[in-house]
C-alpha cells in the first residue's frame, strides 16, 4: 500500500492531440515539462505546431503516421483527437497521461493550483478495491482506511490500470444536454478517488485521463471516428467500454474522481450533435453488449482479450450499422500494429 | 426528477435505539423534533429514559416487546442496538431515519450545520442510477446531469429505497483498524451522493440510515445480535447485505454519501473486538455467499425475496456454524411478525 513519489521521465510521457494554443503548453509548465511530450496532430500535416522551449517533445502528423503505419494506418482516425491512441503506441514508457488543449489547471477550494498529474500518478500507483464497495471512497489515501465490514481478505487491493480525472467548470455533457443546459458549470469540487466496481461500465473522458501502458495500453484504441466516418466523440466511450470489461476480466482496477482540471470552453453543441447522433442511439445497444460480454478464460493478455473482443463486435454489433464490421477489423488492425510497435505485446 | 420539499409528521418515523445522553435530542432538536421517535431501549427495562419536553414519541423496552410479539420476540436482539429493527416494525409511516445516540450535528466545511434528515430526504425521493455509473456523482443534484455517454434510456432511474449517511470524526471502524489507528479521525467532507451499482455490495452502517419503509422495510432486519449471540456489530452489516442483494433483484437504488453527522466517540475496541471476532471470519464466506446468491424471478415482493433468501442462508451457511440455521429461522420470524405488524406486506 506505499504510494512512491513522483515518476521519472522515463516512466511517464504525455500524450496530447493537436495543441492549437501554446498559451495551454506554458500554464502546464511546471507540472509537465518535466516529462516527455508525445504531440499527435488531428488534421492538416502542412500546419506547424510551435512548442515553447524547455519542452522536450516528439510530434507526429498524418504523414507519419502513414509512414510509419503503413497500411495499418487505416486503425487510427483522422482529423479527430482519437488519434491521439497513436501517441500511446508510440511511447515505450509504462505510464501515459493524456490531456486536451481547452483544459487548464484547476485550482481547489483552498485556492491553491491542483497538481494533476501528481494525483493521476497516485492514483495509479495505489490499489483499486473493485470486488466490495468502500463507503469511505478511497481506502488508501491518508485519513482515510477500511470501514467496519469490509473483508479483510479483499483489503489488499488489486493494482491500478486507469486513473479518471474529472473537471471543473465546463462539464463534459452530451449535445443534447449542452442544449438544454448551455451555461451549466461545475463548481461542486468532491474530494474523492473512487475504484468503479467490478461489473459496472462507466463513460471514461479522454480529457484528463492517465493509465498504466503496460497494463491496459493494448486496449486504450479510440476507434474510427472523425474524417470518413459516420460518428465522433465516442472515441473515449469506446475505449472506456472495452478497457473496463478487459480489466473486470483479468483484475484490474479503475479509480476515477480526482485530480480535476479546469475545462475551459464547451465545443459547439450543433457541430457536437452532428457527430453524436448515431452513437446516442447506438450506445443503446452498445452497453447491453459489454455488459453482457464474457471474455473466455483463455483470454488472459489484454491483446487476447482484445482480439476475442473484436470478434464479438463483428459478430453481435454488426446487425446495427456496417460500421461495426469496419470497427471489429479496425480493432485487429490495431493490436497487430501494437504487437509491432508498441514494446508491451506479450505472446 | 422533481424533488419535493421536506417530509411531513406523516410519512417519515425516527427510530433510535436507547439514548444514554439527553443532550442528543437537545442538540437535534430543531431538525428531529417535527417527527414522531421511536425510541427501542435496548437493555434492562426497569431503567427509564427521559425524553425532554417537546419530544413525540412511542418508547419499547424488553417486555413491551414481549408483550407484543409473544413467542416471535425470539427474533428481537437484546442488549444490543440491533433492536432497533423493531422499531421499523411497529411504524406505521413509509420512510424510517435512525441514527445512534452517539451522533452529534455536523457542520460543512463553511461551518454550517447540517441537516442530515433534509439530505436522506432528498436522496430518497430523487432516482438512483444502479446500472451505469456517472462520473460526476449524483445526476439528479442541482448543477449536476448526466455525462457524455450515459445512455438516455437510463437516465429516468429507479426509485430510490436506502440513504446510507456517513461519519465526520470518528470512522466506523472495525476493532483491529481501531487498535491499529486509535486516533484517526474522518475530517474530509466530499460533497457527494452516489447511487452503488447493482451487483456491487457495501457495508451498510446504522448509525446513520434513511430508507423507504414499504418499499425495503421487511428486509431491514439487524439479525440476532448481542446477549445470548455469539457475534455483535454485525447487524447493520446483515441488513445491509440482504438489502442490497433484494435491492438488486427488485431494482430498487441504494445511495451512499451526504448527509454527513458527526460521530463522537469510538466505541471500545477490546469489548468490540469480543464482540466481533467471530464475524471477521465468518465474513470471509458470508461475501461471497451473497455476491453469489440468485433469487427466483417468482420472489417479487420483498417478503417473498427475505424468505427465500433465509432459506438460502440456512443451507448454505450452517456450515460455517450452528448460529446461520438459528439466524435463518430467526429471519422467517422476522418476516411473519412484519407481515401481522407493520401494515406494509404485500401478499
Amino acid at each position: 500500500m506505499a504510494v512512491r513519489g513522483p515518476l521519472l521521465k522515463d516512466e511517464l510521457d504525455i500524450v496530447i492531440p493537436t495543441i492549437r494554443d501554446l498559451a495551454f503548453l506554458e500554464q502546464w509548465r511546471p507540472y509537465l515539462s518535466p516529462y516527455h511530450l508525445i504531440i499527435v496532430q488531428d488534421g492538416d500535416p502542412t500546419k506547424k505546431i510551435h512548442v515553447p522551449e524547455g519542452y522536450d517533445y516528439e510530434l507526429y502528423n498524418r504523414n507519419d503516421i502513414n509512414r510509419i503505419l503503413g497500411p495499418k494506418a487505416s486503425c487510427i482516425s483522422f482529423k479527430d483527437s482519437a488519434c491521439r491512441c497513436f501517441g500511446f503506441m508510440m511511447s515505450k514508457k509504462k505510464y501515459i497521461f493524456t490531456i486536451d488543449d481547452d483544459c487548464w489547471v484547476a485550482k481547489d477550494p483552498s485556492g491553491h493550483e491542483i497538481n494533476a498529474l501528481e494525483q493521476h500518478i497516485t492514483n495509479l500507483l495505489s490499489p483499486s478495491t473493485p470486488f466490495f464497495f468502500n463507503t469511505l471512497y478511497d481506502p488508501y489515501r491518508a485519513g482515510a482506511d477500511f470501514v467496519r465490514g469490509y473483508p479483510f481478505s479483499m483489503r489488499e487491493g488489486v493494482a491500478t490500470a486507469i486513473s479518471h480525472g474529472l473537471w471543473l467548470n465546463v462539464p463534459d455533457y452530451d449535445a443534447p444536454t449542452q442544449l438544454v443546459k448551455p451555461s451549466e458549470k461545475n463548481t461542486r469540487f468532491v474530494d474523492a478517488v473512487m475504484t468503479i466496481p467490478k461489473g459496472t461500465l462507466f463513460p471514461m473522458c479522454g480529457m484528463n485521463l492517465a493509465f498504466d501502458r503496460e497494463m491496459i495500453g493494448a486496449a486504450m484504441y479510440f476507434g474510427l471516428m472523425g474524417d470518413g466516418q459516420p460518428i465522433g466523440r465516442y472515441d473515449d466511450m469506446w475505449a472506456g467500454w472495452c478497457c473496463k470489461v478487459i480489466c473486470d476480466h483479468l483484475g484490474f482496477g479503475v479509480k476515477t474522481g480526482l485530480p480535476y482540471i479546469h475545462h475551459s470552453k464547451a465545443s459547439n453543441p450543433f457541430v457536437n450533435l452532428k457527430k453524436e447522433y448515431k452513437g446516442i442511439f447506438w450506445q443503446e445497444e452498445i452497453i447491453p453488449f459489454f455488459q453482457q460480454v464474457v471474455l473466455p478464460k483463455e483470454a488472459v493478455t489484454v491483446e487476447q482479450c482484445y482480439i476475442e473482443l473484436a470478434k464479438q463486435v463483428g459478430e453481435k454489433l454488426n446487425g446495427l450499422d456496417p460500421y461495426f464490421t469496419k470497427l471489429s477489423e479496425a480493432m485487429v488492425t490495431w493490436i497487430e500494429a501494437w504487437t509491432e510497435l508498441s514494446g508491451t505485446a506479450k505472446k
